[in-house]
């Protein structure tokens, strides 16, 4: 439940427009990359401080600006000082429970969405946020902590495979999310294989387990809607914001996002139905296999409380029970409680009871 | 249940615009206070009565004037004959059971929503109507009781942080605005942390305490989904409205309200969701556990019956029955016995019944 | 469920447009009423037939006629000949199963909406359909039977107590509809006190009659919302339809009405999701206790049967069974019956399955 | 479930607007009836092929040709010769499987809706096709089997009742489609009435055969629901069709169809709850009964197992067994036994499990 | 599940607009055909490579090229230089998980559907992805692997039967999305039927293995939904589309097309209605056929543990117990025993238990 609604109220009693504040935590340096490529030449490099990045802009070159690490007001604030951008872009920037939108002013595009990825933990999803300006010539990303789902864009421009190193900087926002809804489909191929595996898991085992396991992929499965969904209508603002930031060379590609993200969506929806589907399976298989037992048990007591009955009467102290005395008497009864208890089993065969 | 639909039909049989009537309470005295800023200063005060109030407004400063209580009809009849408000608005802020909306005349805007906060007797929520009236320099807010959440505004007007002291009354609205939305997501994150307690509680202890506990918690979201899904529509007729009461620079902050509603509510979805899951757990542990006592219990019960057939057919009192003249006849029987119910047992367990 | 489908085929094989027909029931004389008023004065009469309503017509004066029944075509006919009615609309006024609905021409505005009442024999409520044409200067309404929830605005206007006196028949058509909608508040209201008794009764009593007292509210939950929900169409459409018969003083009332429904719309949606609650909390109230009672039970008799099995074991008639003749025999081995049956209760105790 | 999705798959592999083919059966000749009416005169007759129907249609008059029966391919293309028809359209006159839908051209209106009935065997609904071409003057109506809802249409025609003589062939059209949706609600009735009967059904009698019998009204109901729900678009559709059918004067009845249509599926989904609520009760009876038989059960074995082991502890062979000598012993254990067993049923009364 | 979710992640990590790639199974060679005809002649081939089948385009014939096979780059980059298209429309074309989509350029139409087929092996449904590119003159299809529903097309064009031989390439391309449609109703028939034999197995058998057939006809259906649902947009998208690729001629039957996607539809949505009758029923039987068993058994066990208890009282040891001495004794008590018994039985039969 921790990732599902993390950090919601912390901007509660801040002033809008906050960068930082008392919750932000002291988690080391933040990370500063410059990755500038023309169709010729590409450098990666790290740098010390925002200035730095900021002097590796270069006109007729696609810089892109990667920052790992929110909680460090002052990169934020060089960011938003030297792009112009808006102090409640800045907030959105630094709260890392936003629902993926986009805005867009004259001068930049802003960008938000979630990255998943599995928890290195091995238990759930890891929801990250990133952001992006896009910007002429310079895309900034904002993540909140280093690793991500980036590195076969970084591979593709250091190797100039595809069309990213001849393309402009909005083919390089356009590849970035790509790469993060690429990241989902891995998501959602584990989930199916998860709900194959569960669905065997649903004929046996622990059914506490099993419903906890069930609810743990359900979880999952709403990060996911939640990180997709809002993406939809991203997307499709993309495409109507003016003045337009993706070139008409690029726009078949976002259509082309625009179709994934639907066909993520509707992944989403089938599993869900799967998840429930996996759920009947196995309340069925538990209460099938319950009243089997029962059925059984009860069938043995049964069979046996008339002919436990049988011998309580002969077990009476009466004086003349007929046919106590005589020598047959014995393997007499227990022929007749033989084929009682046979024919009853017989009986319950009949009504197919057993 | 109290709370949610509360004081319905209060209205009933009077005439349309009447404010006060047969049923309001003599709560007391209203309370009155104003809080006058410019960039510069700021004063907050006291009122004995409305006029007092109409008195402090400033031309060239943006007076706040709070009104705690709507059981004294001539306090309203004096701010409705001040500003020049509609009877029906007068009616809709004098009536706490309003859904948000707002509605805007040439000369002022008028703005409804509710206030939630955690019941001080620590059960469940306590809804209370906000009404705003926002007018060229002056906003007047009416609480139904003293307490509110809009302390943090008042302490940044008092120390001048932020934007507010150096905006307008438009502003004031928004950060009014801002902090119901706020507390909003406080309550979420609570909501959450509760479904992570009652996902623990689902595994043990009373049922019915467990159901009424998630019914209170399903009620409170119910709550919340009615304060936060209307403001939705409110705040986009508020950017919709002739003539703008919100200026250009106050915008960008009306869109971020309105994308932290989106998001509010996004969370009472998701935890709607999570709500419904914990309940599943729930009635899984609840049969399981049932299930599990009662196949040890039967299968006690199923050993020990033909165990006791047995005793049983030695109890007759037959004159003849083999072996019991023997020596060796008891210690055998009891051996036949021991073997009888140790197959039993061994066959459960094959069977995977145990 | 009488009330809720009522007299859905009667107009089945017949010409369209007719009115009356068949299934008339002859239900004694129809009773006609005006009421005529003006800001000065105001006077209320009970009429012998229609064309005395006519006659009673006043120019610069508001005519309120008033039909209670709807059996006698004739005054029908009357009333569609006086005022130009379309033979369709008069059908509509004499079949009480219409949905709410609103159609305006040149000449006049028909209406038609569900007025709900308790049910004065205590059991459900009684669905009465109420029309009304509106003209310059006359409103006509019909109802099915004696006895309305117009009573507070007959007394508003003999008393001339609001702006009902002072305002034209567009204000009287307002007032009436705010009178339906109004009483609709009453009967949410008595729901949601049903609601918090039901919730009690979940706790205890007599399951099925439980479920049968909840289907019923349920089914007066159902009839609300299709007198509510088709409402929200009708004063929609009210705004827009031209030429417009709401004067602008008016309209603010009307778009105070329509806020009224939609409070009454997401009510019902509350109440419905309230009533949810209460089935589910019943449910685990009845599985819950009959769990604890079959627990009970079970254990005693697995507690007793291998105590019965030892019993039973000293019960045969074998020659030699040790220490039958032992002195200390029977005491001992109800010693070891009592330590045993202990032993039980403390392992399930331990288990914590009692 | 056959009247539900019958004939779905028949035009498989065939070309499109191919009319007849393998499929269609050989149900002897079609019928084909003419109706010719003016404002003064009116003629029924049979006619013996479709040149016989064509050459009966007169300047001045409308004419309405009826076709009973599709599988004379024949008639079909005569029809569509000499009217003008597209094959699309021939062909789905003749493949009964279509969903309600109307299609306008410049020459001619295709409507084709569905027309229920109560299987005349008693169990379930006829779902028959009626298609209507309009064109100026004539109508052509084509059923799959003889009988049919028109006949107080034409009794209506012969005699001259309300407008349909007088009006031209788009009111006969309206008057056909009104009949057909009249028979909607005669279906909505019964259905509602089987709800009251199955509502008593639903506690006594056969689980099984109640929940197929529930089924069975379910499957009625969305018979109705294909029928009633796409018919709400062809009505729509037809208002705004250009060139118009309609006249004036007639479509006031056609928004009046709309209003009955709508009205129809209200009461749909009302009876989808009604039926809901119904299974509901039914579950909860069966589910309580259960409870209480093996409530009573339970106790009845609970209060004589404790009973049963005193007994067998008395029947044990001990030599020394107190009091078993004394001649007051057996007396006294039966006090004690009935003790024993009227505590426990006090008890059991005191916890209110009985 | 394997085919609902295939083949999802495959292209994460690639450039955009890559075809082939490392995953790209090395399956034979590709099939290669084409099918050139004109009103008067028709010829069908095999080709052996992508520049054969360039060559049989003829002016003034429609060419249909058939790809059989999606595994050679080098075929789909032939064909993507020679008509071309888009890298992305490669991709897409390479991709079989693709959702069901049209794309439309000054150029060339390009669509993509699911080609549903029943699994040969007798178990669920094969889908495969059909792709066309439709440009003046020339179709060209992409499919997975051998075999597919367009034979009655190659029939109907070699015969010469029906519309095709005469019309242009976009009645081509509307034949083969109209064979692909009418597969989906040969498989909702079977479907259906699949229904009803479900409903006789949800009487009887086993339970876990009718929950998994259900199972699998539930995903059989999303499967259908899948396909189905995005093809209403395709085809409402098709018509909207400039250049218009579809003649005036042609678009009465894309209409047709459409209406009977709509058909498939809302056949797909009354299946699930089904299969969750047949679930409800299922489990209904179920239960109840537990039930039944469960209460007769414990009938059983509840008429004789009084009598045992009665048999065990007379089986004790004392001295003295009337009428043990008397020799009516026995016969007396097995007669009270019989009365007993057979009042229990009456009285269960009396409260409707038995």
């Amino acid at each position: 439940m921790r990732g599902l609604l993390r950090g919601l109220s912390r901007q509660a009693g801040q002033a809008p427009g906050t960068v930082g504040g008392p919750r932000a935590p002291a988690a080391g340096p933040v990370r500063l990359r410059t990755l500038v490529y023309t169709a010729d030449a590409c450098e990666a490099r790290d740098q010390p401080d925002a200035q730095a990045c900021f002097a590796a802009v270069r006109e007729g070159a696609v810089t892109w600006i990667n920052v790992d690490g929110l909680h460090d007001a002052q990169v934020l604030q060089a960011v938003g000082a030297r792009f112009g951008l808006h102090p409640l872009v800045l907030e959105d920037i630094a709260n890392p429970s936003q629902r993926p939108r986009c805005e867009s002013t004259e001068a930049y595009l802003f960008l938000t969405l979630k990255m998943l990825r599995p928890d290195p933990s091995g238990d759930g999803l890891l929801a990250e946020q990133v952001s992006l300006i896009v910007l002429p010539g310079v895309v900034v990303t904002f993540q909140e902590a280093p690793g991500d789902v980036f590195d076969p864009v970084r591979e593709r421009i250091r190797t100039g495979a595809g069309r990213v190193r001849a393309a402009g900087a909005d083919y390089l926002a356009y590849a970035l999310l790509d790469a993060v809804v690429d990241q989902y489909f891995v998501l959602l191929e584990a989930a199916s294989e998860q709900a194959q595996a569960l669905e065997e898991a649903a004929l046996g085992g622990d059914p506490v387990a099993f419903v906890r396991a069930l609810q743990a992929h359900k979880r999952e499965l709403i990060a996911l809607r939640r990180a997709v969904w809002p993406l939809r209508e991203v997307l499709t603002a993309l495409e109507r914001t003016e003045p337009r930031v993706f070139e008409p060379a690029t726009r078949p590609y976002l259509r082309d996002l625009y179709d994934h993200t639907i066909q993520a969506i509707d992944a989403v929806e089938v599993l869900r139905d799967v998840f429930a589907g996996v759920q009947d399976l196995h309340m069925t298989h538990v209460s099938n296999r319950m009243n089997e037992i029962m059925k059984v048990l009860t069938m043995i007591a049964t069979v046996f409380i008339p002919l436990g009955f049988l011998a309580g009467v002969y077990g009476m102290n009466f004086e003349r029970m007929w046919p106590v005395e005589a020598a047959w008497g014995f393997p007499a009864l227990l022929g007749v409680m033989a084929a009682l208890g046979l024919g009853m089993v017989v009986w319950f065969r009949r009504k197919r009871w057993l």
